[in-house]
């Protein structure tokens, strides 16, 4: 019945509701589902997929290499993602080589920040692939939020909360709304460019986004500096208009 | 069974497939299905939800007000928006004051350049109101093109094809990565924009994104300058990295 063929899933922010009906007929006609996930550590996107997974799927996790030990920008740590992403391919390629399809789950959407794009790179040009959009988790987070975003000609940026502080400041006062990722120990700079650029006093500070324990807030209402690698800040742009 | 309720849900980007499983519950569960179309025309979002309506649903069409003969930028056009949204929240009110749960249907997402937003700021103050996530437009687009977007520390960015061509290359060079919206009679503009920062031979020309007559090729391969309002080019930030 089935045929060889590469499905990107994505599978959206959290909440196994926000999956789509797509996707879920993916995800049953797939003989194959793999996943990303940190060593040691369950897989996020099968956890919320898990409730429509085949009982007699193959299941093909993906843990990525422990590299705490390299400098994200070392040779070391390029190589060690490199190889990763190499032997996850042909892993995949093994199954589609055997006439399978194969479904790659992914949080939020496939080739908006995630894992899949390296695969679908790597497998793309040898086999048939189809992509399944899904919810973002930022689209998640303001949804959660109930916070009106971006509105008409509203200019919207996505930022990681990695860049310097100028450069942060620069771009927040340069765009109408923006979200700001990967918060965790950036929090503090991310304050002070926020301040720098006016746009402390709109931010909504973001944990857990679309789980049943998710923490929405004003960030100038948190108090505290902590804040975990996945925090996210939103900047809503849009304001009562017209 | 109901209660007073309003739900923003976002039906995704075209395909009826693309909706969520907790957007099909909202549409079942709800006692009015309320959405936006242009006067005289079908609204598309009902189009995308159809097959889940309930046949004995109540259903209430938000028509905009034609203002074709109004500049957009003008006090007679604001208003008569104005007094749109004003009607149509004060509609919607009718049937939450009765107790009725009111889904208020939106192509994409909902707070993400959608209309629902003029209506949850006006209601949501009075009625318990709830957000469902959707899939973009946007997101819809790159996946029907599977185009890698955006990675790691990519700084994206959405901008309207109604900047000033200086405004669009400075921001387009800006970037990492960007999407391009409502491009129409700006295709010419945009070009030239795309050519002064350099992005013009990685931007992507696609006209309804996620639809069974999609359009997608290379801006470069695209000879005339003919668009439609909702094109949009992608330009992907993405390279095979690492």
């Amino acid at each position: 019945m089935s045929a060889a063929r590469l499905i990107g899933v994505g599978v959206g922010p959290g909440d196994p509701e926000l999956m789509t009906l797509k996707a879920m007929r993916a995800l049953g006609e797939a003989d194959v589902i793999a996943h990303f996930a940190k060593a040691g550590n369950q897989s996020h996107s099968r956890a919320i997929a898990a409730q429509h997974l085949r009982a007699e799927v193959t299941e093909l996790p993906l843990y990525y290499p422990v590299t705490t030990e390299l400098p994200a920008c070392s040779k070391g740590y390029r190589d060690a993602i490199r190889n990763f992403y190499d032997a996850a391919a042909a892993a995949i390629a093994t199954h589609l080589d055997a006439g399978r399809t194969v479904a790659v789950i992914c949080e939020g959407d496939p080739l908006f920040y995630g894992s899949y794009m390296h695969l679908h790179t790597r497998l793309a040009p040898r086999f048939p692939a189809e992509i399944i959009a899904g919810v973002t988790g930022m689209s998640g987070c303001w949804s959660a939020a109930g916070m009106p975003m971006v509105q008409g000609d509203d200019v919207f940026t996505v930022l990681p909360a990695t860049l310097a502080e100028a450069e942060l400041a620069r771009r927040l006062a340069d765009a109408d709304a923006a979200v700001v990722m990967k918060v965790g120990r950036h929090l503090p700079k991310l304050r002070r460019a926020l301040d720098r650029s006016g746009r402390l006093d709109r931010a909504i500070y973001v944990e857990r986004g679309t789980m049943a324990d998710a923490k929405m807030i004003p960030l100038t209402a948190k108090l505290d500096d902590e804040a975990p690698y996945f925090a996210v800040v939103l900047v809503p742009g849009w304001e009562n208009r017209p």
